[in-house]
């Protein structure tokens, strides 16, 4: 049987940027959305392949206070609370050891700070982190597709001004990990269509607190660069990788 | 008088680029347009601030066959034909010696290669270098602004997927001679008003057989990203001269 259109831009990420080898140890951040469950099938299916690499495979499920406090209408996705169950069964299915632990980033908050998505990103990111390092993870696998780096490209830009992004491969200073982004040639639409086809879209759930705007400008701003066009957001991308430094200010 | 907020950005950009420096001789690319017009009256101002930098400056007009096929409604600006007279007279004002030359640039055109903005500018740019070499010139002074400078970066991006756009100062490879683009910390908008309450803006017309759906396209994209903001667009400027190579693909 053919891949699927969404493992052929898997397998070209995974190639092009060496994202992995025999003796890796994989560790999946799952949210629990549509993103990263769709780069554990995926992930997974590696395994089964006879000439793909060999590598150890598990998943962290990093559990906030928001999960339990479905809003319905909020979120884009389901409302439906057992939604992370049905996660825990298409890992078990795929054969992936799912972690759970809870962490309650609203108790963090510091006094008169107010929640935010970075600061609760940032939390996650970090237990993550912890995790892989005392687990003697050296990779995780984080599900930021084309649209989210691209996004982050304009934020960056117009927001921060500076050209950066959240690159495919990063080699921390501090940790002794990697992060990978297998999905960095897969936008949103084709994602989509995957997840539809094996039945799983809408049974997952991420946050029903976001309320990102920035979020959502920067997502109309990619439209209005590339009206949705894959091949218009493969070149952007490209460009990316395409510094022309003497022919910028 | 206080400056105005026109000469104000283009201050920051000669000073900030350490574009002009005394004994410079330096050659106007004068289309005729706004823009370039504009730019003579700063620079000509320049050379009576007690303080300013001292150096030659003199221009030169290519003049194209389009020059008198004035079709009115299409060029974007005034349609009179007798326009150009105009710009020899504030340049004469202005003490700025203004040499025409004249380039048949559809002549030149190869059998079956379809007139463009493109062919035409390199044209016209060819003959602006040679008769700045010929002249002893190590400088052209170009009328880009912000937003050409901008768009371009959006076309590059977009259409060749690579980061770049034309640079406030570039060195040639093979010409002596270094452009220089003071007016790229001016928006069109700045240089409108400037130019309206310089009572200028309608005496002049530039080509008026561009389509350049290009460019149109670029400029609405801009817009969707900066909404017309002056700070955005700066922002966005900023970005091109802050580049995290470890934060992109």
């Amino acid at each position: 049987m053919a891949n699927p259109p969404l493992y052929r831009a898997l397998d070209r990420a995974v190639s092009e940027y060496a994202m992995l080898k025999d003796g890796d140890s994989v560790l999946i951040g799952a949210s629990g959305g549509k993103d990263s469950t769709a780069l554990a099938e995926y992930l997974s299916s590696l395994l089964k392949r006879p000439s793909g690499p060999v590598f150890r495979l598990e998943a962290l499920h990093v559990r906030t206070e928001f999960e339990s406090q479905v809003v319905p209408g909020i979120s884009g996705e389901s409302g439906d609370s057992n939604s992370f169950s049905q996660i825990e069964e298409l890992f078990s299915v795929w054969k992936i050891p799912l972690h759970i632990i809870n962490v309650p980033v609203l108790d963090r908050l510091k006094p008169g700070k107010k929640m935010s998505c970075w600061w609760c990103s940032t939390q996650r990111r970090t237990e993550l982190n912890n995790f892989a390092i005392k687990g003697g993870f050296n990779k995780i696998a984080l599900g930021h597709h084309l649209d989210d780096i691209l996004e982050t490209f304009l934020m960056n830009a117009l927001g921060k001004g500076e050209l950066s992004t959240m690159p495919p491969v990063l080699r921390y200073d501090k940790y002794p990990v990697r992060i990978i982004r297998p999905l960095c040639f897969s936008d949103t639409e084709m994602i989509v269509r995957h997840t539809k086809a094996r039945g799983y879209s809408s049974s997952v759930c991420t946050c029903a607190y976001q309320d990102n705007s920035y979020r959502k400008e920067a997502r109309k701003k990619l439209e209005a660069l590339t009206e949705g066009s894959y091949r218009k957001k493969l070149m952007l991308f490209e460009s990316l990788r395409n510094v022309k430094k003497e022919y910028l200010p």
